[in-house]
Formats: structure tokens, C-alpha cells, sequence
């Protein structure tokens, strides 16, 4: 039969998702829709407005020097549509927005926006890295204040203040850097690859840095170990005293000067926000995009196995003028999505083996008729209980197997003795506890009950 | 300068999203997040589980005879990833529905899943018709019980409901119709086709469609007649006297009293659902897509421009079989996100010109220190309040103004006195009125005011 043959052609491969990208079943969408909806309301209680734009961009505008640069757009899906237009899969959220602006160069100033979405770069695929990723981005647009900057630094902790994560947000400025550099003497063209380096103190340690930084990148042995003396500051140390001590590395740099009064100021702002707690300054600090110009910052979680950063962020008042022809200030913050759902996963105890645990909360089960149950269903999704009934006819024995294997922490079986009370038999799979209960009260204990 | 010139290469059509696509600025993407909250919170209160897929599918897979079908393959974005395999950007969500479900052979059912998100379609380019649209699809996949069919009907009328649109659901079982073609003495072979012009019904009248099927499906005059006589029913009659009239129509046909039966069981349990007041029988509607099997419907909004159909479904039986291998009955349905974001346009009075009018609530303006005030925003934002403040340094007057501008409902001046009483001076900005209020009462006032 032709129908058979066709099926059988799919086996296997062709099934699963192209490669490096991958299908989101109910429990793991339900887990990335949490993080989304706490990211979007803490977005949307600073004040950032959304601004959707589409998953394909003009290609002149992806590859431009201005955008992500080589590396990125060799990564980036191409097509060309029917009309003959090369076009190409987003690899950011940042590019768009700089498209929006000089698109749009009346929008008020400043433009508070945020944008959360599938982006896609087709490079290798690695545990934990995929060709299709989300990203979640705010962005103050037209704003040189730090108030902007240290927006960006609270909302974060707030974001995993809500998903129960104990964050820490490790704080610098380009500027500071950059000094230090200048006063060890590192010569101007070598200082961004030196900071890439730096960059890698948290992974590689002190000796790993400094033996690239003289074999790799050229630094005369005493400049290296200078700035890594420079940098090298105690954990243990509060905000202030690291910014005094700094203060000495870059007293001969104006530039560095500059940067330790905005980071000041900053972290001045954090305090006001509620948010000091959180934040550490790290001087060493230097993010791998090179369009930073100031405040950088990234986001780690304390404890657990995740450690790359979970958000990241820092001021780039030099992009967005690039590309639209006038200068825009602007600081931004992304979310991995992806990551904070493994940090999470591991947070959180494993869930039996083979249950879903996704969205619905309650399964009714008839005893007799299902109609006769309709009602009680139907007030049950009233009062905002995620709620599903037997479709299948199936007794209640099988009926409770099905819930359990979907993870459905509630059972409300509904026979004569129930219809009778106006109530439903609310029963905890986990527990085995029942209780006789309306609706309404049905509704408070499934809300109670730990997700 | 070498910037500027790339610059003013970027100007004009090039700054403006792919050719069918487009932007949502803020209102815009407000109006849509809003809709999709809706749709979505509804699929959860009926139980539906999300499922996620990747916006690329395997283009063997969308092109399977099985899956959209010629019309559709020929409008779907195909590219080559550096691995040389060749994707397409999905058109549906079915496909990918169909995908999983053979991948998955052993996920429990009933199956429901919702899936919310973009799809694309390189077809012409109409008002009102985009290349990039959104899709919000939920599915009962596995179950064969008309009870399955009337949640999904139900659900659409929660939907609508909780919008503030005035629904309308327009049901019917291609069995019925099926067998009035059959007792009229329609030709099996061309069934399909007549039913593509009954479609038409409400569109260009009886007239139109009579002169359709005679001269473009090659009907005999009198059996045109007969047809349009036996589905001509009065809309002022109830559900149960089309109902007893179709009988009569469809009696010599085992498949039109088999749709009859189906149907009736399907209203049944819309009436315990709460949901037949909504409902209309209309044994014309056919839905043009030839995978339905049993159930069909359609909604409409009554009153206001927009006369297509903002959601619509029904059951299929053999498709998810016919791609997957094995049978998995199946009902659905699919809102049309941007047909119902116009109709809530519409519904509601416009916006004054040039007002954005997004998410953000109140706007924070400080009179002295903005520090001193950050305290006071924080406890807003902790209540739940979207806010923003001043990060431009401007005057109270210019900060009202881009406040306006921004489509911000509400100012809140903050200056000694307030700082003093630890509260804020509240001001709606459309009625002028003023208030010195906590953060609690703001966001009391804020959540009450209309949206």
C-alpha cells in the first residue's frame, strides 16, 4: 500500500527535528512558558513595552558590519523568497531592534522595549547548544543615565527572585578595563584581545590568563603579571573597597577614571533599587561582544551545575548609531532562556519516571454519565482550575493510571453520591488524600498544593 | 565617511521588515500578547498541555503528500542548512503535530496539546493577509468521542467571551452533507467539488452557488435544485427543528443519518457546557480543507467589519493515520491570532493620534533627587503596577508630555511633600485628576481604570 510505504520512508530521523534543534513536549514547554511569563512580567513592571518584529530579516540587513560580524552571519540561515529576495533567519533579538529605530526614527525617546523569541544560528551543536534558541531581551533605548543601566541589573534579580534561583550579578565597566590596561602599558591595539583573555579568569585562573596573555597575545612577561596583579581582587571585599582600590590601578587613565564614576553611580542606583545584595563588582569582568562601551554586567547562579551566566547584559552607546545614522545610547540585557530552564531542572526534584507534570491540574472522572459531570467541570475552569475529563470511556481505574502518567496531581471523581451534593470527590495522586468539595474550594486547595 | 554610507544604504525599503511581513511596535504587540493570553489561558483551563516544535521542519516532511498538499508546498520558504540538508519554515501546526506524534509513539491518550506561535507562507500579499502570521492551535488527538468535539467548540465561545466579542459558532458534520449529496443524486466523483461551492453559500447567495455547481461542476439543473432546496434552511429556526427537517433530507443515506447522530451528541454536550446558546447549525458549511471526517465549525463575530471566520476546526479521523501509520482519531482547532487582534481594533474606540498605549502604567517623574524616589517605584512595581521613570533628566512638563506621547495612563509626581508622606501624587493623565496615595492604592486605581 503506497500509505504504508510513505510512513515507513519517515522513519527513524526524518521524524525527529532538523538537526541541532529539538521538539518541546508538554512538561518541558510547560517549564520554558514559567520562565518566559517571569520574565515578561518583570519586563512589563519596569515599564518595557513589547515590540515584536518577524523571523526573517533582508539579508543587507543581517550580514552588515554592523550587525553580529563574520562569525555570526556564517552562521545564519539563508533563503531567498519567491519574489527573489535574499532573506535570512534572525540570529539575534538586537539587530531587529537597531532595524526598528532607523526604520522608525520619530519613536519617543526613550524607547524602553522588550522582545522575547526563537532565534537561529546554524553552528555546532553541543550539549546544552542549539541551532534554535530563545531569547529574552529588554532594552532602554536614547537613555545615558545609569539609572537605565542599574534597571537592568534589579530586574534581573528580580526575575530569578520569582523563579526561586539564587542569582548573583557580577557588575563592571568597559571603561575600567580599559584603564587598567593603559596604565600597565598594554598597547592600544593589543587591549581587546587582552580582554578576552581576561575574561576567561573565572575559567582558566590566574596562571591559564597569564600564560595566554604573554604566549597568545604578546605581553611582555612583566605587563602581564602587572595587570593580573591589578585585577586580582579578594572575593571577600565589599563593592566600595574594591572600587577604592581600583581607583588606584586606574589613577593615570581618564578613561578608567570615568568608568569607576559611572560604575559608582550605577551601583549607587542599585542600592536605591533594593537590589545591592545582588551585586558584585568584578573588575576583570569584560564580555565577549565588543560593542560594549560601558556598564557590562552578567548573571550567575549560586550553587547548582549550571555555570555559564543566565543573563547578561552592558551598555553599547555606539551600535545602534552605526547603523541608523544617529547615535542612540542604549543598555540592554538578554536571558538565556534555555539555561535557566536546565538551572531549573536541576533546582527542582526529578519528576517520577515517565510523568509529563505539565499545565493540568485536574482530571475528572465520571462515574456514569459523563454529561451529567459537565457542569461541575465547567465551574471548575471558572474558578481557573486547568481541568480535563475521560474522553476515552474508560473506567475509573484506567482513567486514574492515564492522570497519574500524565503527571495530573488531582483526580475528581464524579458519581450519584457527588451529583447529589453539588460537589466533586477532589482526590491527590500523590497523597491518596479525598476530600468532598465544591468547585470553588477545589480551586483553593489545587492552588495551594505545590506545584 | 565609510559609516554614513552604509548607513544611507540602509535607508528606505531595506529598513522595513521582509516584503509580507511586518513589525509590531508596542500597541500592536500589546493587542496580540493580549489575545494569545486569552487563547492560551483557556487551553489550559480545558486541559490542554503546550507543545513546542521548531519554526524549521525537515522538508521531506512538508512536502509528504500527506501534509499540506501542492498549494501550500509551492508557498513555503525552503532552504539548504551547511550540513546540506534542505528545511522548510513550517506552514501549519498540524504538520508538525503529525510529526511528533509519530516520533512519539508512546505518549499516553488522549493527546491534547496546544502549540501557539509564528507560521509562514510565501503567497500573495493582500490586505489583511501577511507572509509571518500566528496560529493558536489546540488538539484532542486519540479520542472519537463528540464530547472532545463539543470542548473545543465550548472553548471558543470562552475565548470570545473573555475578549468581549460577541461569538458566534457555526456547526455541522461533513457526514450530513455527504448525504444530502448522496440522496440528491450527486455523483460520488464529484462531491468534493459541489461541496466547495455550498461553502460558498453565505458568500455569493443561492443564486451564485446554484449557477456554480451547474456550470462549473457540471451538475444537472434539476439536481442543483434539489441540493440548494434540501440545505436551504430558515436561520430564525432552532437547532432541533434543523435538526428533525435535515433528517428528512438525508434519510435514504447511512453516512448523512450517521453525521445526523454525531451531531446531535455533539450539541448535547455544547448544551452541558454552557455553550448552545451560541451555537447555530448550518448544514452548508463544508470548511474548505478535505481532511475533516466528521465535525466542522466555524466562528464569526457578530456585528462589526469583520465577516471571515476568526477560528475555526473540526474532526479528522484519518490524517494524523495516514502520516503517522497507525489511526489517531482526532478534533481541532485554529484561531486566526491577527483576524481577531483586528476585530478588537475595531470593537474598541480608537486611539488618539500618535498614542502608543502598551503595556506601561505609570509613569514615575521626579521632582528633585530620582534616587529618593526609586523606593517608592520599586513598591509600585512589587504591587504589580508596570512603571517606568524619568531616566532623561527632563522637566515635570516635558516628562508629561512624552508620558502622553508613550500612551501612559497615569503620572506620578514625586517631589519633597510626597517623599515626606511616603506616597506618591497620582495623576490621571486623560481625566487631569489627582490623588496623593501608597504604592497599594496606586495600584488599586491603576487596575480599576479602563485599559
Amino acid at each position: 500500500m503506497a500509505e504504508a510505504q510513505e510512513a515507513r520512508k519517515f522513519s527513524g530521523e526524518l521524524l525527529q527535528p532538523p538537526r541541532g534543534m529539538r521538539d518541546y513536549p508538554p512538561a518541558e514547554a510547560a517549564l520554558r512558558q514559567r520562565i518566559v511569563d517571569a520574565v515578561r512580567a518583570e519586563f512589563e513592571r519596569y515599564g518595557f513595552e513589547p515590540l515584536d518584529t518577524p523571523a526573517l530579516e533582508n539579508w543587507e540587513i543581517l550580514s552588515s558590519k554592523y550587525a553580529g560580524g563574520e562569525e555570526i552571519i556564517k552562521e545564519t540561515y539563508s533563503l531567498t523568497d519567491l519574489g527573489n529576495r535574499r532573506l535570512g533567519l534572525r540570529f539575534d533579538l538586537t539587530v531587529p531592534l537597531c532595524r526598528f529605530l532607523a526604520a522608525n526614527p520619530r519613536v519617543p525617546l526613550p524607547f524602553k522595549r522588550f522582545q522575547i523569541g526563537a532565534v537561529w544560528r546554524d553552528g555546532p551543536v553541543k550539549l546544552g547548544r542549539y541551532r534554535e534558541f530563545w531569547q529574552a531581551d529588554a532594552d532602554t533605548v536614547g537613555a545615558e543615565n545609569g539609572l537605565a543601566d542599574a534597571e537592568m541589573v534589579a530586574l534581573a534579580c528580580g526575575v530569578f527572585q520569582s523563579l526561586g534561583l539564587n542569582a548573583v550579578v557580577r557588575v563592571s565597566n568597559r571603561k575600567i578595563l580599559d584603564g587598567v590596561l593603559e596604565c600597565c602599558g598594554v598597547e592600544r591595539e593589543k587591549r581587546l584581545a587582552a580582554m578576552l583573555s581576561i575574561d576567561k579568569l573565572e575559567k582558566i585562573g590566574e596562571n591559564g590568563v597569564e600564560k595566554e596573555l604573554i604566549e597568545e597575545r604578546g605581553l611582555p612577561i612583566p605587563v602581564a603579571k602587572k595587570l593580573l596583579a591589578a585585577l586580582s581582587v579578594d572575593e571577600g571585599v565589599s563593592n566600595g573597597e574594591k572600587l577604592a582600590r581600583m581607583a588606584g590601578s586606574v589613577a593615570d587613565s581618564r578613561e578608567g577614571r570615568k568608568g569607576l564614576k559611572e560604575l559608582e553611580e550605577v551601583l549607587g542606583y542599585c542600592t536605591a533599587l533594593g537590589a545591592a545584595d545582588r551585586v558584585v563588582f568584578s573588575p576583570s569582568l569584560a564580555r565577549g561582544l565588543n560593542y560594549y562601551t560601558g556598564t557590562v554586567f552578567e548573571v550567575f547562579l549560586a550553587g547548582g551545575g549550571i555555570t555559564s551566566s543566565v543573563a547578561a547584559g552592558g551598555r553599547y552607546d555606539e551600535l545602534i548609531g552605526l547603523f541608523s545614522g544617529r547615535r542612540l545610547p542604549a543598555v540592554g540585557i538578554s536571558f538565556g532562556v534555555d539555561v535557566v530552564a536546565e538551572a531549573l531542572k536541576q533546582a527542582r526534584a526529578p519528576a517520577p519516571e515517565g510523568v509529563a507534570g505539565g499545565v493540568c491540574k485536574v482530571f475528572m472522572v465520571p462515574v456514569n454519565n459523563p454529561a451529567e459531570c459537565l457542569p461541575a467541570l465547567q465551574e471548575l475552569r471558572r474558578e481557573g482550575v486547568a481541568a480535563a475529563i475521560d474522553l476515552m470511556g474508560r473506567s475509573v481505574g484506567k482513567n486514574m493510571e492515564y492522570a497519574a502518567k500524565q503527571g495530573i496531581p488531582f483526580a475528581a471523581v464524579v458519581g450519584e453520591k457527588e451529583l447529589k451534593a453539588g460537589k466533586i470527590n477532589l482526590r491527590n495522586l500523590e497523597t491518596g488524600e479525598e476530600k468532598l468539595v465544591t468547585a470553588a474550594e477545589a480551586a483553593r486547595i489545587v492552588a495551594l498544593a505545590r506545584r
